[in-house]
């Protein structure tokens, strides 16, 4: 049983580990004051191209979330995110555990836009309903899709006009800036967004989120936020330690451009055998939608998500792949995929 | 430089890094979900000799103390502390920010008792005042010091009868366990308290914190608290893999008595050297009194807290041990302080 | 220029302000302890027809929904409502502001039903969303509809089914239980919900809602949780006082009915002059559909919100009519619809 | 039975009755953007002498408090109040539940100074603990005190200095301002601390206490909080009506200095017949040290708080008066006081 369930069924990529094992024995300071993160907060400025952000090594994508935006916002203050967004519906209420509400936009392709923002802006204009503020964003979506240059300048530009904060959730951000369709740099997103985060459990790592706070009035203090929220490691160097590993060269972006390309494989696969998909998804994560039949074959030798009933034949299901799906099981899954498509 | 500044100056045990490379390409569950993570669940659970509990891994010390006071607790519901407690003065707020009043008692052996207890019960009658529902101990206390078996017992008992929560705090219940002074065993953990946490980060583990759910009616739900907090790690692997190997022989009570040796051989050489201490601790952090100008010599070589001031001239440092302490540093440290304070 | 914006324009029932003065140097206790609270309580259990209740007064509906659904709920748990809900969109976040998500649900009648709470179940299914367990209805409803018994017996049963707390909002409950299409009395709430309010504010007092909670378990502690939320006012006398009054005769329901009749007036006018309306809404609030320029004429003489654009040409209005309307002023306000109407 | 339990004990004075009579059946604005509110925002204002400040009107004591803390602070700040302080020990963790910790510190007087303060925050240095951020002072204290305009000069400068927020919880406001202790005007208060308040439940209003912000970055979006938190009434006319009525002479301040000199007469007489307090108190209430047997007598024909226990035989009991105190109760009182005192 092969998994394409998700991008962290694996531990972490072997130079990670092996970068562990070289300092193990090594004393250094905790809570994130040792050199290794250090050093790779001054590594990932460097490769951000920018010294005036401030970055931060979190554990984990809720933890980030919900440790960013509390941070960022004052009690009356929401959130506003697709209805697709993470924060929205898979993350217990970990937001509105901080108190904060999130508004929903319901949007097809996981991406929000400045018409649909200027929506909730003109349906809260006073105190008896929250005052709309952070702006969320996923890039990757959630459902596969990535944010092209054009729309994020658009977003950005409306948020500034409106004094919004714009925060991307990077979650995937590996895989989106190594999709065949992305124009948008590092260098872009710290002038474009006012926080996003890289994410690291996704892409090789065994836990860890890079935190990048761009705008000014959000840095202050924000390690306390952090504390707070139990978001700073004892042993802060395991954080550092991977990042730099990932950063100091071009491993990151390597293990995510091999997760697309074994999407991609899949994805053409399955388009020649004639089946559509739920959304436009250029990155790690596909949406097929197929026979419930051949769904149910797949499952005797692949573990997948059934994301989405489509009628009463057919479902989306969610594949995905990662910095360590082996290109022979991608070959497997498709000579598998044609032999029961063909029969059909 | 030494340091003897905390025991979370190092990496993880070196059979640690080994389990996780071993481990590391197979596929598994994530989120806890893992056979890893079962499998060490069970053998927790067989240490303790006990099923009928449920037992969590989560990644810190902060992250567990909110996580679960918050989850046990109702609103009006406040905790109860000595006023060394860690909840109190060194989480940043964290309990308070789920919005949790904790009431302080002053002592000055980091433990608390019946009778302080039954003070606080006295002093908070009706609905003007936040209801004390949960009693926080830590062992080892936070200066170092542990509970014995009749006093855990009599703590339990008042619990019982006034219908309180006890909670133990267990960061360092490895070396609390391990002390020469120790009469408990983790079992009579499991009798006595209605939650106890086992603490890996502070005991040879990259990071983890085993939560024992011992009261029935605080299990309910409890994964759904960890996902809100922050504290479900996508590769829970990386926890269970480690508690499984700390566990699977002596390995984790084996490193918490070194760290007890060397602190002892510590506390010798500072006794024997006309020295006093801020506490009685039996236990891996020693708090010796010596004059400032003793410290300001030993801070050219050796790295530590200076905990308090005492006097004019002299104050308490906190000196702490760990699995990874090398019995030359010590032996080295002592050596310096005899030439020093045979000197002086 | 004659308000029909809302139902607390004027101050209280002259019988309130009279009960006020009769017993105004009288001395009593603090906090709602007071004889007339206590009468006002029993009063209201006997009106009810239930010993086993609770009763607490506090002073308005959005303290009274946060207090109520903060002290039912555990951390994860969320509330579901219709997304007319007046906690979704008009309580600026409060609910989310002590912690807990508000599922929103689409409907056009402002209204829900067993298969629409179901929905929502099958939606949750684990950890890694909140854990639905309130249903929060509110009768009438934010677009002036009620619940007939059939209605709220089948949610009843879903809920108790399903282990969810039921709770109904009534700040407009005088409205509901005296409309002409209500079959409802309120000992049938006391049996069908878990908690529920009588609205005091908007049916005649200067202040006050009763909430009774009628599920043992949800009882425990209330005090505390109102004391916190600072719904425990010092001179509590004052909502006792109120609800004593409204309640010692029909005064309570006198009033609404009065208000329903006033809106009645304006409907059956409203409609023969053939106007359609956005809702059905046999109370005290109704939303005629009428020509923009015809709005902008009424506008001139009378205050009333613009609820919802149609198309280019019409809006929904809203009218409120209160204990207070007068009937002179309806008969002006229909008598210049129909000059205006006949008119176009 | 007479009671000296608390200032709340009637009603309203007459003269807000009639007020709330005259204007019962003006259409009017909910929420607080009446007329009366208006006008009563205006002339307080006025009475304080500056228009570069915000002013509103809540219920209570508890809701103001928490209401205005959480919105001033971020979430890792914490309060510090003297151990006396009403929001310490007597709202049931009503500031807790909004996420923020109360430092605590000890004092016999109730009031704090800028040493006091100091050492906290050089006990708060870092982010493992949460920030000090908001001075919390009552005036006067819980225990009867008041603060001299120069202490409060020192503390405002203090605060200033360190970039805190003073905060005056002036539910007795009037008393301390009305004692003849008192070098303090309304317009000193606007320049020395951030934020006050008004109080006017202990002070002849039925409820209503008014903040007064004059910190500029603290006004934003001020009633968003205020309905978030319960604060914002429909009929706001109910709080804003009492302001005008307390403040268009000197009602507010007549009423205070009532209070005062009740207080005052028992004091004396207690003094005279040769008794001790507990604190210097030259305000509306006062703690007399009496011998418990004495206590019991006093107790058949008066009620009255027993404070605190001072040794075996004696204790200190709480007596207040208020606007509303009968000159005849207090002699009666002093009478029975010299009868039984004389004959022991």
């Amino acid at each position: 049983m092969y998994s394409f369930k998700n991008d962290y069924s694996e531990g972490a990529h072997p130079r990670i580990l092996n970068a562990l094992i070289e300092s193990n024995l090594e004393q250094d300071e905790g809570y994130g004051e040792d050199r290794y993160s250090r050093q790779a907060i001054e590594l990932l400025k460097a490769r951000i191209g920018r010294n005036d952000i401030d970055i931060h090594l979190l554990s984990g994508g809720t933890q980030t979330n919900f440790t960013a935006i509390s941070a960022f916002l004052r009690p009356h203050e929401a959130a506003i995110a697709a209805n697709t967004g993470h924060i929205l519906g898979h993350e217990t209420g970990a937001v509105e555990a901080t108190g904060h509400k999130i508004i929903s936009i319901e949007v097809s392709d996981g991406k929000l836009n400045p018409s649909l923002i200027k929506e909730v802006l003109e349906a809260h204009p006073d105190e008896h309903m929250v005052k709309p503020k952070l702006v969320y964003i996923s890039n990757t979506t959630e459902i596969g899709s990535i944010y092209q240059k054009r729309e994020l300048e658009q977003i950005s530009e409306f948020c500034k006009e409106n004094n919004l904060i714009l925060f991307m959730d990077g979650a995937r951000l590996g895989s989106a800036l190594c999709s065949v369709e992305n124009d948008l740099e590092l260098s872009d997103l710290a002038t474009l967004v006012d926080a996003f985060y890289i994410g690291g459990t996704k892409n090789g790592a065994l836990l860890g989120e890079a935190l990048v706070i761009c705008r000014d009035s959000l840095k202050e203090d924000f390690r306390y936020h952090m504390k707070q929220k139990g978001a700073l490691l004892a042993k802060g160097r395991l954080l550092g330690i991977q990042f730099l590993e990932l950063f100091r060269d071009n491993l990151y972006f390597d293990l995510a451009r091999h997760a697309n390309t074994m999407a991609g494989l899949l994805s053409e696969a399955i388009n020649e055998a004639g089946y559509g998909f739920l959304s436009h998804s250029p990155s790690n994560q596909i949406f097929p939608i197929l026979p419930n039949s051949l769904i149910a074959e797949l499952q005797d030798d692949y573990s997948f998500s059934i994301w989405k009933k489509i009628d009463s034949d057919h479902s989306a299901i969610r594949l995905v792949t990662s910095w360590a799906t082996q290109e022979e099981a991608v070959s497997a899954f498709i000579a598998l995929l044609q032999k029961l498509a063909g029969r059909s």
